[in-house]
């Protein structure tokens, strides 16, 4: 089906939002009037743009308050769309959006209303245009699909048909399944929006909290599957009013957009991408650094042995179980020192997972390698995290691990047997379209987002994963653009006994992040742990968390540049300590040298 | 009355949180749970820490899911108890907070609460502690503080008593009027925060939302007057969960909350700060610039004559009718560039002014003059803008024009008589306290606050005016720190004839800010102008609103560093041209070099 997009959805001037549209593959964008007022181009020039940018105008909008009012007013309303019909015509848009009335003196007269909208349409039908009628959820006398669609058809205007929105639909509670009683052929658009479920005032819940299909809470998908058993053939049309969305950048937010109606479509039975290519474990994680030696440093007290070497690059393969750490010193490392910069997934077919998230336009990167290399597949991470697609130790499939030569080492007694979940902070404005991506393209299962207090602003957390757990990704953001949190990743290692992993760290120079008495403390007065237990922790700043599954001890590294590690015993527990996450923030902040 | 805050209101560690709470004139402190476990201090150290900065222990809090539940997790609360009355006996707290149940497990019978609240208060008395109990507006059985209150009623043992809270009280609509049926006594605690009134899920409007008496929309002083009327004498203590204040600094933040209950006792008749002086008009607004040529250049276009120089100083007087504007080009210029810095208020006492100024927290700024100067009586604003309380040209007072000396200049014809109004645009952080501000400190009225749609991001504008309207400033806070649109402040001039004085201004080689063509398309769809006139509107770049009170006629001149002025004709209207923000912040990011 077409795809089309609401300017209002998109920050920045018209033709920033238009490229950007353009670019994320739109097919189509509504105009929304208050972005054409305020853009220097012309209508005609406009319309040319679109034509460059291969975008068609499927809709201008809104016009509002024309119907169901006092004749004085309906005469200048339909002056007004006189004037508005004539700029239609110069921006090429065929359709408009009319949106019921909330003007005061507005009545309660159905009757009025299809009077008022028949004489709108026969005047639109002079200048060659449609009426698209569209019940607002806080209109004044009508506020629901159906009740819209009653008017359209006492209306009886081959001018006129009526347009849905699926957050007025569904913020009001009204039943879809009654959108099958219009015909198709009535229906002259259909507008998407999500939103998560809040309990609020409609209108500031629209005008705010709006996302994309597939990121909030409403059944998007089913509504579109009424509408499709109409026989609706226009486009999918986004139009989303979000205060992130408003600041942050248009190109970004765009192909989330249009990522997120690929996703409806192939929900809804109408694409079929390539099938997605659940990973099943991770393969390794990869840090960039200007300098190996500190990192490396907190590698080996880990209990980690430099294991193999690239043959052709910087990159050196740490190991310990089946935890694999690359470290990279590459010209790839940022002036910002050691950070994240890419998980390999092991993955059942990773040209298949490539081709998935191409489809879903992930950037697929450029394979840097030496033509002797394995060949790997990687597509970038809306926070610019690489992921490649893996397949390790499979011998019908290219190996990575076959460009690293081995080199001796002395193998320790490994504490530590695997990667137990990756944290990864986004970038501020990304966090939606963050999950949005893991769900869709890698096929993750996202876990309900929590809130976390650290001491410089409130943060939220959400973790995708594979049905296993086998792969656990915790996504998390900031509270402002400014918040010094926002850069700090983390490498969490599964550990069978977190109190010998981490006093073998610190017997080995390592340095474990302290945590306040206090806590030990509250520990004490929440559980009742064997005798020395708590000493221990204390002594060692292990934290620890209990849910319905069993119990969780945890500890952390000090950082380095961005990154730090955490220790992590997980006996049938199976979320991520996010009831400990402010007593760590704080003990970051209280380490970080002094302002 | 005693004045204390809950640490959870303020953002960074706890030793910030004192620090903070103590310089901005507290007595005391509520501490937050979390704050004790994330510190790296001692109880002991806590309470030392406290005594130093001059702070008492009010309140230790929260204890949650006490009463009512089954028997053996009572006995698991009372163990926890038994553990945070050994840390409050350390910490020096007297008091514990106690919210009613939520526990999944909790029964709806009051009796068994009592009979816990009971146990638990013979507990608190072994440590000599009291037991405050609130109920949660989302309290699984007891959601009302009268409910609560039967229960410490029916519990009766001298260690328990109520604690009430205006936002648990005033989001329920409940009636407070009941709370004068509690003896005095019996109110162990009282909490305060306002809220704007947003209809949500009350749990989240109290987490996100709340904010300082006189900030939101609650009549919390009413609240008051009833729990003061029982005899109550303990703290007014502040409780107030928001997102804004969780990242602001907590310096600002704290004397922003200490004026909240600096006003609220003087709201409710229980301290009287100096009365407010209420400014009469703009004596003038000062410019700060490296470089007086660009300004001078702009002001002379719009026909100012510099008409006075300060007799010690590198400041001019621009002048053109009651429109005084300085342009000092001392060392408090900022590098980046041209800016607003301070503002004349005309005063009936300026001296009282002043005072008021200083007993609601403003920093008073020090007479940096010559002995020979006016002594001109000045604060800083929240946003660093300097306020000289002015007496022009009445004889009794010292006047600030007379340290300026005349010099020759030729008289034009005047195009503009006043100022309009000021736009502040506010730190990010800081609009709330902004608004109480001059509510409090200079007592104006605060307006509805508006959303403005600037291309990157959502703004919010409120303007502050006197009675009669002679003073008008407008608020107003950008979307996010990062937004470039944070540092632009502006002057609008009053002018009775907008096209001459545009005309002139372009004549005289100023350059006005570009408006689209397709803006006055609009304004010919939704209004009929007389013929020609919607021409020269388009030809100048004037925008027209129009409200129930009048007609406003507008145009802007280009920026010049951080500052640009406004020409407003303004016959009879009321507002600040809202409906055209939009469209003239796209004109002034269109005209930004390109990035």
């Amino acid at each position: 089906m077409r795809t089309s997009i609401a300017t209002v959805s998109l920050s920045g001037s018209l033709t920033e939002k238009l490229t950007a549209a353009s670019r994320a593959g739109f097919d189509g964008v509504e105009i929304f009037e208050n972005d054409l007022l305020a853009s220097p181009l012309t209508p005609e020039e406009i319309r040319a743009r679109c034509a460059d940018l291969g975008l068609s105008v499927d809709l201008y909008q809104p016009m509002r308050d024309i119907e169901a009012v006092p004749a004085d007013e309906f005469a200048r309303g339909l002056r007004r769309a006189r004037h508005k019909f004539e700029v239609m015509r110069r921006l090429g848009a065929d359709t408009v959006l009319v949106c019921s009335s909330v003007h005061p003196l507005a009545v309660d007269d159905d009757a009025l209303a299809a009077y008022h909208l028949r004489q709108l349409a026969d005047l639109a039908q002079e200048f060659g245009l449609r009426v698209a009628y569209e019940a607002l959820a806080w209109g004044r006398h009508v506020s629901t699909y159906d009740h819209a669609w009653r008017i359209v058809e006492a209306a009886d205007h081959p001018a006129l048909g009526t347009c849905l929105d699926s957050f007025h639909i569904l913020s009001r509670g009204s039943d879809p399944k009654g959108i099958e009683d219009i015909p198709g052929e009535k229906i002259f658009f259909l507008q998407l929006a999500d939103a998560p479920l809040l309990a609020m005032d409609v209108l500031q819940w629209s005008r705010h909290y709006r996302c994309f299909p597939g990121q909030g809470g409403f059944d998007v998908a089913g509504l579109v599957r009424h509408v499709l058993r109409t026989g609706y053939d226009g486009p999918l049309s986004l139009e989303v009013f979000n205060d992130v969305f408003r600041q942050a950048e248009a190109g970004p937010t765009a192909v989330d957009a249009h990522r997120s109606l690929l996703v409806l479509q192939e929900t809804v039975g109408v694409a079929t991408p390539p099938a997605p290519v659940v990973p099943t474990g991770i393969a390794f994680a990869e840090l960039v650094t200007p300098d190996a030696e500190p990192v490396s440093a907190v590698l080996g007290a880990l209990g980690f042995a430099r294991t193999a070497r690239h043959r052709s690059k910087p990159v050196d393969l740490w190991q310990q179980g089946e935890a694999r750490i690359l470290v990279n010193t590459s010209g790839a490392a940022r002036r910002d020192g050691t950070g994240l910069a890419a998980i390999g997934l092991e993955s059942p077919d990773p040209t298949g997972a490539a081709r998935r998230a191409e489809a879903l336009l992930a950037p697929v990167l450029p394979r840097r390698r030496a033509p002797e290399d394995a060949p790997l597949d990687a597509v970038a991470a809306p926070d610019g995290t690489e992921l490649f697609f893996c397949a390790t130790q499979r011998n019908e499939l290219p190996n990575w691990r076959a460009d690293f030569t081995d080199v001796a080492h002395r193998a320790g007694t490994p504490g530590v047997h695997g990667i137990d979940h990756l944290a990864l902070t986004q970038p501020w404005h990304h966090f939606d379209e963050a999950t949005l991506f893991h769900r869709s393209v890698l096929g993750l299962h996202a876990q309900e987002s929590v809130d976390v207090a650290d001491p410089y602003g409130l943060m939220r957390s959400r973790a995708v994963t594979n049905a296993d757990e086998s792969v656990r990704i915790a996504l998390s953001v900031g509270a402002a653009p400014t918040d010094d949190t926002v850069h700090a990743q983390h490498i969490a290692l599964t550990t069978d006994d977190v109190v010998a992993a981490a006093r073998r760290f610190r017997a080995a120079g390592g340095r474990l992040l302290p945590i306040p008495a206090n806590y030990y403390d509250d520990l004490a007065a929440r559980y009742e742990f064997p005798d020395g237990e708590l000493e221990t922790y204390r002594e060692l700043g292990i934290l620890y968390d209990r849910d319905a599954h069993g119990e969780f001890r945890h500890c952390y590294t000090v950082t380095v540049g961005r990154v730090f590690f955490e220790l992590a015993q997980r006996d049938g527990y199976r979320g991520y300590g996010a009831q400990n996450a402010p007593v760590r923030l704080a003990a970051q902040h209280a380490g970080r040298p002094v302002r």
